[in-house]
């Protein structure tokens, strides 16, 4: 057996997350990790029998009640509601009674705990061997999956053999609304108002050996739809019976088993939601869906699911050799994000994917950011949706920008179904930035995949709504450029700034981006009453965007005023004292030099070719001096930079916390989901870092390097619908067009152009000799550079 | 009987303001102008039957109940719950039923209906001519005070006459708590949560011809109490009878009353509260109070309450010739200004005094720089109380500071009893100046009255404090500028800036001063642990303070950044759209050059020593173009500068707009209570404007002139305890030292000393010829140039 690591949970092995023995205590942790999701369905990781648990959680992509959002002073435009992800029907509660025993692993002798996550087979499974206080001994195996092929369905596969004496099995697969959920403090801003009783019975029904709930949310009014089945499988004599109450559905299964013997229940869910559809179509839609993977049969679902996954791994795999941990990491990363967006279909992806319900379940600026800038390139289809929601959300937007006075479309900071959820505006809507974030998602997009109906359908009146958003936003000073004034950037350190480079530059690119689209497609911009004047209007000020740069420190600012303030006592900030937000007020750090997250930094990446490389070089290493990185959306770009400027362990160093940030729980809080900006943002720490792959004009660049203790790191890309292999090893890189192409690359200075079947290996040139930056005292990334 | 002009509730005489007949739709506005109040005990002017009315109000000062503060996303520092003032036991309520018909003016025929406050009598008086519906004829006459000589007493006579047939008359004299509040909107954030049933009984008892009634508070904890007793006279065979219940108390007074006799009755009502004191302390404290009330007798109450103010008016009396109107307002506005402080004896003083419940009657900043500016010259005591209770209540605001991580103390933006209330922290907490304004009203206090023992045993405390806190909000840059960055100053349409220039000079001025005190009381500073290398810090911060300059405009910046952002589009305003803040959202606001209230043209005044007269003009046009005086606390502020740069006329626009805020209810909200800080400014505008009086070192400067309009304005001040009388008239300025002496004046640049007994009058230079500054379209001062 594999076993962890001292102090961790999970042993290393390059395509199972193993977790050998149960760890109550990192429950919380476990159910997250483990969470199956398909984007549209997510379940948790608890266990079959529900208890105990640190969070239990069945989520439906947008799925949500609404919520009053109080203020102890209001103000205009503030949102008066928000929208929270809610726990629904429980459908994956299976209990199990031995000789009247329950069967809860806190009683009796747990002889052997396993589960293991298969990122191939896309599996949880399960195997444990108990014995019951009264000494019956039972070993249950239990294989879970959420579909990615069958989009409404997930299945359990669950297994108990008696194994010393006969015993009578009672089997209770349940399906249960309105769960208890455990009470959880609210001294931390960051969680959720956990909301109880939300939902309302409209209909129960129980067949032979299943049942459907049908209900609506309280006040959010959609209706959401729960339907099991069942196959049993055992010796004779085995009994099923179901029945249904408003808020449960239960289907029994009782026989009495020899040793040796098995009793196996396959347990077929389905999940349907509508904020339109009547009762009838709801109910109808999920017994189909369940009729479907009946037909489909377990066997099947497996079949499909593994298939589905050797596709994805066949373009999406990153192969690291010499540190196992990190290779493990990866693709456990690349596996959630995935799981996050894959049957997500124009709804949005959360923070958190659907594997807990902290931040409100919203989505953020980081999925288009970090996790979209991942999907282009390993799930196009899922990013391409991804986008499509944000544009059905364009009357939302439009609708906010009016309200606050400004043109074109203001997409909620917050959100989950379109309206502005944030209810703190420094932070929240003045995060304008988020605009930019799409748009930028939608070039990016099409630059991976060359995709041009979707650059027509869905981008174009995108970065023209978001451009027009800017145009209003800024205005050109007396001295001709174009500024940006109090708005928040990526940092949330400081707020309500002036000439934010980030925003500033992500800005010029949206009105650029939007000006040659509508120059490029000039009859579908006229549709949207896009005039040449408008185009200039927006050439003119991408052209003089501000970008203010300190020639006291040579580097440039992270806002126009920020280097000018004081910087902060990180000598005395108690190492207890992190995250700040806790622990100071906002004013003092809005007011200081103390950065949470990559802002300027991340300028340097998504804007790079502003800047020359001793500029980045200055901007890194100061900022470095400053940012304490209590925001898990800031070692990943950290990373790319740190690579891009010749610090390669440190990319190495930051690379590793993105990537591990939940299979080590650096943040302590993977029991509120897993941080799917964190791990997107590994696959970008390798692309973009260590392959330093950047989009130019009409070609790619990579500029490939390892860190030491990396013997060969390899991942696949896309670049106008082609798909490139990057291998790097010590000294050099390999590149291969599997698809698509030919495509122009950059290696370095070195241009070359690359077509299918003819490979090309290049030298790497060595890597400069650079002093080590510094980071404020505790707040130094863990050295990585381990070997297994 | 004199009328009121077209359109205004009251008529135009020098010392009463008189309501001719009963405007039920300015109910909201009456009730306050016509309220009572000795600073401890405030009378809303309902009527004494209490229907109609707009909002019943009966106030005892910072007796308050808490509520909590919610926010839809919270954070460090973010205070918990607020403190509200709450109505309590009303004990001006008597109802009258003649005939069985109650009394009530919506019913049968109003024959006259006149309502007098006479600002030398203290009282308000009504007279009543009533026809029941029944065809019964009364004449009511009520007079009642508060009285500001016995701090917890108020009372009424109250007489009814028939006049045609006799009539059985029943007069119920009530303690009612927990009245019934009409409902109010909570659209607008400046209007305060109404709270209900806040008074829980903890014992009732009638007397022969009176009740108490104790309560505490639900949540503060706080024992209130209310007493009453009568005196009645009138026609043999009248019967009284008193009961009480929880709730309620009442004095039933019975009599047949023949056509030309009159019923009497005298009303004596006591009031008292205690955080500490037991329940029989303190209805033993309200009933004793009470019987020295009926010693003293409703005659001896009435000549001590115009004994109190002819000595009141003695000293604080401005006299002005050609403007009627402007005459009663500024003696209304003097009037108010006593009655929120008078006998508030080391509490606070509320922004709406105890006229109503409007800002949740919660003290600001504006009681320090424009309530005690006036009472320092007019009722020093009163000024020195309220320092006093900023002393008292130093703990909580070292505590504060320290739940901030600042040093010293960091004063409240809002409370009634210490604590932080503000629940939006931009506009609240950060707004530090309050801060210095606190320190500058200990400063110009011991400036006027030359009280050496104050400055010892209060002023010494509160300014070591704040410069403390000062000290540690700033740092030196590394030119040597002493910086305050990410502050809010008085301006709340800008927000977290900085180098507010307000703010920081107020800052030097407080760092300087502490320093001097320090110096010169060095063992007292000492026990306050000043050491002389702190002393240096802060004469080194003072000298060193920030001022930014714009060079291209030649005006001062409010803050740093302000003059670099858009100017607000005013013409794309619509008039509807005042004020902006309900219209528009704050980060729209904050990023434009839009000014709600002078900031900057207030350091000019109260800093007008680091200006030159060619800086003060141009900047005092330039901001006069961006300022919509959103906020009642400009237009004085407005008024003292335009006058020291040389627009006269302008001067006199918004010395009179400050004055008839109330009187005229030029914002509509007077109902939710007087503008104690623009009707305090409306002296100063006199004093300081008119006058030109600056306080310089060892000597007081005036530049006084008149606009045209004005014949002669005489007002009294005072420096160093000595009262001076300044008379204007249109070329001469006549100066009398009235008590103390001798001072050294300055007019202009001609320098006198002037001792009792010795009158002087010079001559004023002509006014400058200066083009008008403008104002945003629709911004513009009322212009006020009338004569009577």
């Amino acid at each position: 057996m594999v076993k962890p690591d001292a102090g961790r949970t999970f042993a290393v092995e390059p395509w199972v997350v193993r977790e050998p023995s149960l760890d109550i205590a990192a429950m919380g942790q476990t159910e997250s990790v483990f969470a199956l999701s398909n984007g549209h369905i997510g379940l948790r990781g608890n266990l079959d029998e529900g208890d105990p648990h640190h969070l239990p959680g069945t989520y439906l992509n947008s799925l949500y009640e609404v919520r009053p959002l109080p203020y102890a002073e209001g103000g205009y435009g503030y949102p008066e509601s928000g929208q929270t992800i809610i726990n629904v029907t429980n459908g994956k509660l299976i209990r199990l009674l031995v000789d009247d025993e329950p069967f809860d692993l806190r009683y009796g002798k747990l002889r052997r705990h396993e589960r293991v996550l298969d990122l191939r087979a896309g599996t949880l499974h399960r195997e444990v061997e108990w014995e019951s206080p009264a000494g019956r001994v039972v070993r249950v195996r239990s294989t879970r999956l959420v579909s990615l092929t069958q989009r409404a369905i997930a299945a359990i596969c669950y297994e108990v053999e008696v194994l010393d004496e006969a015993a009578l099995l009672v089997v209770q697969s349940e399906l249960v609304a309105n769960e208890q959920l455990p009470a959880r403090g609210a001294d931390d801003p960051r969680l959720e108002a956990a909301l109880t009783n939300a939902l309302v019975s409209e209909m129960f029904r129980a067949d032979e050996a299943g049942a459907t709930l049908v209900h609506t949310t309280r006040k959010s009014g959609l209706r959401v739809a729960a339907a099991m089945d069942h196959e049993v499988h055992g010796p004779e004599g085995i009994k099923i019976t179901s029945d249904a109450t408003e808020d449960a559905g239960s289907t029994t299964i009782i026989g009495r088993v020899q040793p040796g013997e098995r009793l196996k229940v396959v347990k077929y869910l389905s999940y349907g939601w509508s904020s339109q559809r009547s009762l009838p179509a709801v109910y109808d839609q999920v017994r189909a869906a369940l009729a479907a993977a009946r037909y489909t049969g377990w066997d099947g679902l497996l079949r499909e699911q593994a298939d589905y996954l050797e596709d994805f791994w066949e373009t999406a795999d990153v192969e690291i050799d010499g540190d196992a941990e990190l290779q493990q990491a990866v693709r456990l990363a690349t596996f959630h994000v995935l799981q996050a967006g894959a049957r997500a279909e124009r709804r949005c992806i959360s923070a958190k994917g659907l594997t807990a319900d902290g931040y409100d379940g919203h989505t953020f600026w980081d999925t288009e950011t970090f996790c979209l800038q991942v999907l282009s390139f390993l799930a196009p289809d899922a990013a391409a949706d991804a986008l499509r929601w944000r544009q059905s959300i364009l009357p939302q937007a439009f609708e906010r920008a009016q309200q606050l006075g400004l043109d074109g479309a203001a997409f909620p900071w917050r959100t989950i179904r379109g309206e502005e959820c944030s209810g703190y505006w420094p932070a929240g809507t003045a995060a304008f930035h988020i605009n930019a974030d799409i748009a930028d998602a939608v070039r990016r997009h099409v630059a991976a995949t060359g995709d041009t109906n979707f650059e027509l359908e869905v981008g174009l009146e995108i970065l023209v709504a978001t451009a027009r958003l800017w145009r209003s936003l800024g205005h050109h000073d007396s001295a001709g450029e174009f500024r940006i004034d109090g708005v928040t950037g990526p940092d949330e350190y400081s707020a309500i700034v002036d000439n934010n480079v980030y925003t500033n530059l992500m800005a010029a690119h949206n009105l650029a981006a939007a000006a040659d689209w509508s120059t490029r497609h000039r009859s579908e911009a006229a549709g949207l009453g896009v005039l040449p004047e408008e185009v200039d209007l927006w050439r003119r000020a991408a052209k003089a965007i501000s970008i203010p740069f300190d020639s006291r420190l040579g580097v440039h600012a992270q806002d126009q005023d920020c280097l000018t303030h004081d910087v902060w006592d990180f000598e005395h900030t108690p190492m207890d004292h992190y995250p700040l937000l806790l622990h100071y007020p906002y004013f003092e750090l809005y007011r200081k030099q103390v950065v949470k997250q990559a802002d300027l930094v991340l300028a340097l990446h998504l804007c790079g070719e502003h800047f020359t490389l001793e500029q980045k070089r200055a901007a890194f290493d100061y900022y470095e001096t400053l940012t304490v990185r209590d925001s898990s959306l800031s070692a990943c770009t950290q990373a790319v930079v740190a690579a891009e400027v010749g610090h390669m362990e440190l990319a190495y160093d930051y690379l590793s916390e993105a990537a591990l940030m939940d299979i080590h729980d650096l943040n302590h809080n993977t029991s509120d989901g897993v941080h799917i900006a964190s791990l997107g943002g590994a696959v970008i720490a390798i692309i973009a870092g260590l392959g330093g792959m950047r989009e130019l004009d009409h070609k790619v660049l990579f500029r490939p390097r390892l860190p030491e203790g990396l013997d060969r790191v390899a991942f696949h890309t896309s670049t106008r619908g082609a798909r490139l292999r990057v291998e790097m090893r010590d000294d050099t890189a390999s590149y291969e067009v599997m698809a698509g192409g030919p495509v122009t690359i950059l290696h370095y200075d070195h241009e070359t152009e690359l077509a299918q079947g003819d490979p090309i290996t290049l030298k790497i040139p060595a890597a400069p000799d650079l002093p080590a930056p510094t980071q404020p005292p505790g707040c130094e990334p863990k050295v990585r550079r381990m070997r297994d």
